[in-house]
C-alpha cells in the first residue's frame, strides 16, 4: 500500500484478490470497494446487499450463515425494512467492521463454499433506494459550474460575492428521488416567452441533466446542536451519483425570489449504490488550495485536518445516446468529463455548515453536491453550460445536434477513482431516458 | 343551517350540543370542529385522538368499545403508529363518515357513560405531530406580504413579474417541523455586516415570526400524474397554524441564488389538531375578485367550482409577550391581526401548481401557506413588516419596544372562524418562545 495515505489498511490492498468469479477485473466492483445497498430478486422483499464484481451478496444471508460477530453482525442486523437508514445511523466503526470482515470473506477461498450460494447475479436483480430518504438538499459547491451559470446572467460579475464564504444550498424534494433507471417524463410546466409574450403551461423545451454526486447521511444530529466541523466528517456515511434533471425554462421563470422548485421536483435519479468512505480513502488529494485574494472559510468552517484530508479525486463523466443512436447500435458518447475534486467547499464543510444554526440531519438523508463542471472545454456538468445556453449545440456521432434534451434521449452518469497502486473502483449506473411530455389537459 | 352554503349537514348545527362539560361554549373545540391529531397520556404510547372542548377523545379506544362501524371505523383502524397520515390518505369519505359518527356520540347523552371514560383532559395530555411529515413546501400566496417584503428591496416594483402566475414556492425543511410550545433557539448563523465588512458567525440579530396556515395533504398522487384542477381540493386533508420563524439577516446574505435555507430551517412550529375541511366548510367565502389588469390563471389553474368554493375567512392573529410582561403577570398583547382570505391563490391552485410538472405528493405531506398579512396597518404577517424591517418599533403594553423578537420573548398564532349562524371554532395553540443562542464554539 502506498505510504502517506491515512487511514489504509488490508481492504485496501491490492493484492487482495476475491474468490467470486471476474470480481477482481471488474471495473467498479472489486473487492476493494464493497459498496452497500438495497436489493431484491423476482418480486421478493428489498434486502440489504453489497456488490462484488457481477454479483450481489445477501448480507442477512452472511449473518444467518454465523460468519459475522460483533459489530460487523449489529451493523447487518440493523439493515431491515428495505432501508440501510439505521445501518448507517450506527455510525464509522460498525460500517469498516462490517467492510473489513467481507473483504476478508469474499477474498478467502476457504469461505466461497459457505457464501457462494448467497451471490446473487446483479442482472436478475432490482435495486432499489439504499435508504428511506428524509429530506434532501442541494449544494452548489461546483465552483465552475456557478461560474458558468452565473456567467450566462451576470457577465461582469458572475459569481455572486457569498458564494466564497457560504456552502450555498436549498431545500430539495425527497419524495421524487428515484433509482437509477426510472424513465424520466419531460414535465409541462409555466414558462415565459420572451417579450411580452404571456406565460404557458406547456412542455419543457430546455431539459437539461446536472452531473452531481449524493452523499448519504449516516449519524445525525439533534435539533438546535450543531455538527463542529472537526466532528463532520463522521456523519458522512457514503456516496452516490446523482443526476438533477432541471427544466431551464421553467426555472427561469419561476425561481424568484424562493429558487428553483417545479423546475427540479419532477424527478431526482440517484446511483443505488452507497460507496462507503472506506473505499474513497486512496482517492482523496489535498483540498486545492484556495486562490490568492479569495476569503478564508471562517472558523466554523475551518479545519486543517479537514484540509489535509482534502477532496475526492474522482473521475465523473456524462455520457449521451440518442433514440437514433441507440437503433443504430451506437454506444453512448461521452459529452463531459469532470472531477469531483472541483468543488469549492469539503463534503464535511457542507455538514458543518447544514448543521450550523442547529438544523437536524437524519440519517438517510440525501445532499446533492451541486453541478461538478472542470474549469476546462468539455467538463461542463449540465448542457446549459457546455452549449452556452443552446446557442452552440453538442454534435454527436452520427451527426445530431443537441441543445438541450430530446425525448428518448438517454443519459448515464458515471463516477470512477483510479490511482496508481491501487484498484480501480467505481460507482454503478446512473441512468435515464426521457419520455415524451402528457398532452396538455 | 344558513341556506347557500354547500357541503354542510348536520354536523354544523349550531344547535347541536354536545354533552362533555363545557364542550359547547368552548370558543375553539366545540362539537362543531372536532379536529383530529396525536396525543399522549403520562409518558404511554402516542395515538390518535379528537379534541371537544377541554378533552380529548381516544379514538382507538371509541372503535374498541364497539361504537364505529364501516368508514368511521377503517378510517380509526387506520390511524395507527403515532401518525394520522394513513388515516388522511384514505380520503374524504372515512374522514366525513368519522366526523358524522363523532358529532353524533358527543352530543347524544345516551352515550356519554360509554365515552366519557375515553376523554383525557387536555391540560394532562402531549400534543405530538399528527402526521410523519414527508415533504414540507412552503407557499408564498399572501400577496399583501410579497408585496410589503418586495417594497423593502425594490420600491418602484414590490412584485415580480411571475407573482400572479405563478403560486410561487419552495422546498422546505421537515426535519425541523415541531409541535407547539417547542422552545425556540436562536439560530448562529453567517451574516454580512454593511460595506465592506467581512462576514460574521453569530447569533442572528433579526430574528422573526412569519404568521401562516399549515396544509396537510391527505391522498397523494404518484410521480409523474398531475392533480387537475377540479380534483385538487379532494388532496386536501386539513389545516393547522405555522409559524415560519425567520433569521433575517442570515436571509439577506444566503438567499442569492437559490433561495433561503439555514434562515428558515432552524425550527418550524404547527399547532398540532389538523382542522378538516368539513369543519371549515361554514366559513367559505368567494375567492376575491381579481383586480382589474390582472392576469386570469392559466387553465391548469383555473376552475370555476374552486373560484366559488373560494377562500378561507379566518381571523388569524399574532400575540406577543416578552419575559418582562410574562413577570409582570400581563397577557399576551396582539400585534397583528389579519385573515386567509388575503391568500392570492386557493389552496386547490397550489396542489395542482405543486403536481403540474410530476412532483408526487405524499400523504402527511405539509404545506405552509406563505405569509398571511393583511393590506392594513397592524395586519403585517412578520416583524420585517410591522416595522418596515425594524426601523419604527413595535411598543408593548409596559412601555418595551421590539424591532426583531428578543430572548424571552413568547408568540402565539391564533386562528378562529366566526360567522353569524354557526359555532365559532378555532385551532388551538402555536407558541413558541425565544431561547439565547448557543455559545459560538
Amino acid at each position: 500500500m502506498s505510504a502517506g495515505v491515512e487511514g489504509l489498511d488490508e481492504t485496501h490492498d491490492p493484492a487482495r484478490r476475491s474468490w467470486v468469479p471476474g470480481a477482481s477485473e471488474h471495473p467498479e466492483f472489486p473487492v476493494q470497494n464493497l459498496p452497500f445497498g438495497v436489493f431484491s430478486v423476482r418480486g421478493r422483499q428489498p434486502r440489504a446487499g453489497v456488490a462484488i464484481g457481477e454479483f450481489i451478496v445477501d448480507l442477512r444471508g452472511v449473518s444467518a450463515a454465523g460468519l459475522l460477530s460483533g459489530e460487523a453482525e449489529a451493523a447487518v442486523e440493523a439493515a431491515g425494512g428495505g432501508s440501510l437508514s439505521e445501518m448507517l445511523e450506527l455510525g464509522a466503526a460498525p460500517r469498516r467492521a462490517l467492510r473489513r470482515r467481507l473483504s476478508e470473506l469474499l477474498s478467502d477461498n476457504a469461505f466461497s463454499d459457505r457464501i457462494g450460494p448467497l451471490l446473487h447475479p446483479a442482472a436478475e436483480c432490482t435495486l432499489h433506494l439504499p435508504c428511506a430518504i428524509g429530506d434532501y438538499t442541494d449544494f452548489y459547491a461546483g465552483i465552475h459550474h456557478a461560474t458558468n451559470v452565473g456567467r450566462q446572467f451576470r457577465p461582469e460579475g458572475p459569481l455572486l460575492p457569498n458564494y466564497k464564504h457560504i456552502p450555498i444550498a436549498y431545500h430539495g424534494r425527497s419524495s421524487s428521488i428515484r433509482p437509477s433507471g426510472m424513465p424520466v417524463r419531460r414535465p409541462l410546466g409555466q414558462m415565459k416567452p420572451p417579450d411580452n409574450a404571456p406565460p404557458v403551461f406547456a412542455p419543457c423545451r430546455r431539459l437539461d441533466y446536472e452531473l452531481e454526486l449524493g452523499i448519504w447521511i449516516g449519524v445525525g444530529n439533534e435539533l438546535g446542536e450543531p455538527i463542529p466541523i472537526g466532528q463532520a466528517e463522521g456523519h458522512i456515511a457514503g456516496y452516490s451519483l446523482l443526476n438533477d434533471w432541471s427544466a431551464r425554462d421553467i426555472q427561469a421563470w419561476e425561481y424568484r425570489p424562493l429558487g428553483p422548485f417545479l423546475a427540479k421536483n419532477f424527478l431526482t435519479t440517484v446511483s443505488c449504490w452507497i460507496v462507503t468512505p472506506e473505499a474513497l480513502a486512496p482517492f482523496r488529494i489535498p483540498q486545492a488550495q484556495r486562490p490568492e485574494g479569495d476569503p478564508a472559510p471562517l472558523a466554523y468552517l475551518s479545519d486543517a485536518e479537514d484540509q489535509a484530508r482534502g477532496a475526492l479525486d474522482l473521475h465523473l463523466e456524462v455520457l449521451l445516446r440518442t433514440g437514433r443512436m441507440r437503433a443504430q447500435g451506437r454506444l453512448p458518447h461521452r459529452v463531459a468529463l469532470s472531477n469531483a475534486r472541483h468543488m469549492y467547499w469539503t463534503v464535511a464543510q457542507m455538514v458543518a455548515h447544514h448543521a450550523s444554526g442547529g438544523c437536524n440531519l437524519r440519517p438517510g438523508d440525501l445532499f446533492g453536491s451541486g453541478t461538478i463542471s472542470g474549469p476546462d472545454e468539455g467538463s461542463g456538468g449540465s448542457m446549459l453550460e457546455s452549449t452556452l445556453g443552446g446557442a452552440r449545440p453538442i454534435v454527436l456521432p452520427g451527426g445530431e445536434e443537441r441543445r438541450f434534451l430530446d425525448d428518448g434521449d438517454e443519459v448515464f452518469l458515471r463516477a470512477y477513482a483510479r490511482r496508481p497502486g491501487f484498484a480501480s473502483i467505481g460507482f454503478g449506473e446512473c441512468r435515464g431516458v426521457i419520455e415524451a411530455a402528457r398532452a396538455v389537459r
